[in-house]
């Protein structure tokens, strides 16, 4: 008997920073200290007061499915969150409440996405989304990016790669794996790009809240309401566990994203998103402020220090709390690349890092990817150990 | 410009209780009191014990991503209740946490179904299953199912529907909506069946220990280790909101499920996955028993209620929380389909139920679902009201 496999599962090749982390785990049981910078998820815990919000909804019994699309509450939280924190106006209406930016990923597509249509993004990008394209019986169109345009698409990119399979096109700002951030002005020429090509723009806004040197991130749906825009509170508000994002859609686009959210995941989970609720509350963002201003210190002190150790990086990313490095002045015979950089420094400096090949394929091999999501402290001590391995084999 | 919508998202009609419940949460909000036996989940907070375990995760910063498949600990114990309640010896690493049945389903029809493939399954059946199939471009083999067969597919179904695009069955047991439960006799004939067909079997076992009459409910797993199994903390163990469920795989299974969670959902709520290390401890296990017999006690006071009524219900379901009713005898002019009269139930006697027509095609409209997650003493008001109100145009 033949194994039986769907060919969009068979398809997918595991993230190699998966070896790194069960190499890790291995070297940690054995006592060798690891310093962590292949994580993606703040190493800090959910903030005192939302957690606070959590414990109170699960003692009072909120233990129930809630309706598909969130909390009529929660909607509305979130619709006030745009107008705080953007000054604009949209509808709760416009809300969906997701299990995570995952969640809501995975309705853009499945609302979206004809079959054998494509999503044009960004290599290198956020490894997941070519495989939501692919769940839905899609593929993808990556357009190589590099340091010239700030790791993002441009107007340019949509003009010259554009093509009839071509349905959405799907920018992150902040990036990962890249930490850019995407200007205004930037904003408004994709989006402009994007209408001639009769294309449906997807801006994922994961990271916003998380930008630095004063710089905060435009909303896409500053720029045009027929954008669908995805966030989470998983980065910003530190609540990764508790899988809770949210989607905002256009005007008409409500119906559909609840039909999808009642038949594929029934409703994202009630006690996070009574919690959620505290999220905005001024005792939240105040911690939340502090932490933010603890990554733009973090990343202040690693990108010298990665440079200083042969790394280049172009750019200085405002957002996010990645470094996307590129490694080839560090590369020889004994490691030729990126991934074998990361084996090596796991193994000779127990520092983990992620190979540029989880985030898509151009220059992959030449880039790894560092967060900055433990202390400052730590951080340093990585440099100095990757240093002292370094001079070994350079 | 033509709004854009994938055919997969416009073929999924809403579901018709949708209807009902907006109608009913206006008629509340004029004050009329409405008896709720649409819901699909247990009236139940979720138990002490668990709730306690949760809140003491989230205390102790519980609050970040866990591994894909789960927490190693979770997947152990399950891998025990398998030991514990069936008496079978599963591997904790066939186990694979998920966000509910419904992470479940995402994840067996998106490893499994090729594009163009059909799963077979049983009309009436639990609706999402279809735009599960459909969402990654697959289809439904729906094979109409009378009290003949306990409204369940048997062998020789699948012996007379099976076709050349279907590969996989997909059995649920006790059902939804129809509360009949499979025989350990009868899964292994179904087994057989599709095995014979080269199929795959996948059987949803998320109504598992709600079972009663001194009955209890064979997993498929007992009777062929390469059957998929899908169960879940939503009904048994009182845990819908948590969003929390499992898969049980075939060996070589776990590493596509891995990648398939990675890309799709990172990982079930973490808060959850720690609350459900305490819902098979004895004190839980104690707390649901009781909750079992008050089932049982509701299905034996409104399942005679309903016949009297003159609703025809051929057999008495051992499991779940569902009474499947033929209302053919009550259908008039006025009152032409369970759909009328669900609405007119609504209005009339202010009581709430699920047209059948939510649950397939096959005679749906001459059937409709009570659910018993209502104390006794509202359920038999309900029958009261209803009856009160046949009487009237009857
Ligand atoms: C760019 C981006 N989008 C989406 C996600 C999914 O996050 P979540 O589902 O936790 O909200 C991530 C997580 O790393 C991400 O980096
Ligand atoms: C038969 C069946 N399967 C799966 C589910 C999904 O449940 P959950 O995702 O809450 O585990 C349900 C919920 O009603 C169901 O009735």
């Amino acid at each position: 008997m033949t194994k039986r496999m769907a060919k969009r599962a068979a398809a997918i090749s595991p993230f190699h920073v998966m070896d790194i982390l069960a190499q890790a785990k291995q070297l940690q049981s054995q006592g060798q200290d690891i310093i962590h910078m292949e994580v993606g998820e703040p190493d800090f815990d959910t903030p005192e007061p939302i957690v606070e919000a959590g414990v109170k909804a699960l003692k009072a019994g909120k233990t129930h499915y809630t309706p598909a699309l969130g909390l009529p509450e929660l909607r509305e939280a979130i619709a006030n969150w745009y107008q705080d924190y953007y000054q604009l106006d949209i509808s709760p209406e416009r809300i969906v409440v997701t299990p995570g930016a995952s969640g809501a990923l995975l309705l853009v597509m499945g609302a979206l996405l004809e079959q054998g249509e494509k999503v044009m993004l960004a290599d290198p990008g956020y490894p997941c989304n070519r495989h939501f394209a692919r769940f839905v019986e899609g593929d993808i169109n990556a357009v190589p990016v590099t340091a010239a345009s700030n790791y993002q698409l441009t107007a340019d990119h949509i003009e010259q790669h554009w093509d009839d399979k071509t349905s959405l096109a799907l920018l992150a700002s902040p990036s990962n794996p890249t930490g850019t951030v995407l200007s205004k002005e930037e904003l408004e020429l994709l989006s402009n790009a994007v209408k001639q090509k009769q294309g449906t723009l997807v801006v994922d806004e994961i990271y916003h809240g998380l930008t630095y040197d004063g710089f905060k991130a435009t909303s896409a749906l500053a720029i045009d309401a027929q954008t669908f825009v995805i966030n989470s509170f998983s980065k910003f508000f530190g609540m990764t566990g508790w899988r809770l994002g949210w989607l905002v859609v256009p005007e008409g686009y409500t119906e559909v994203m609840d039909k999808l959210a009642q038949n594929l995941y029934l409703a994202a989970p009630t006690m996070s998103q009574y919690a959620a609720l505290a999220a905005f509350k001024q005792n939240a963002l105040d911690v939340l402020e502090q932490r933010r201003q603890v990554f733009q210190q973090r990343r202040d002190a690693l990108l010298p220090a990665l440079k200083q150790l042969g790394f280049t990086l172009p750019v200085t990313p405002q957002g996010a709390f990645y470094l996307y490095a590129d490694c080839s002045k560090l590369l020889n015979d004994k490691v030729p690349d990126s991934m074998a950089l990361s084996r090596y420094l796991l193994k000779e400096a127990g520092v983990a890092i992620t190979p540029g090949l989880d985030f898509g394929n151009f220059q992959a091999e030449h880039h790894c990817r560092f967060a900055y999501t433990t202390s400052e402290e730590r951080l340093l001590e990585a440099a100095e150990r990757v240093g002292q391995t370094i001079k070994r084999f350079s």
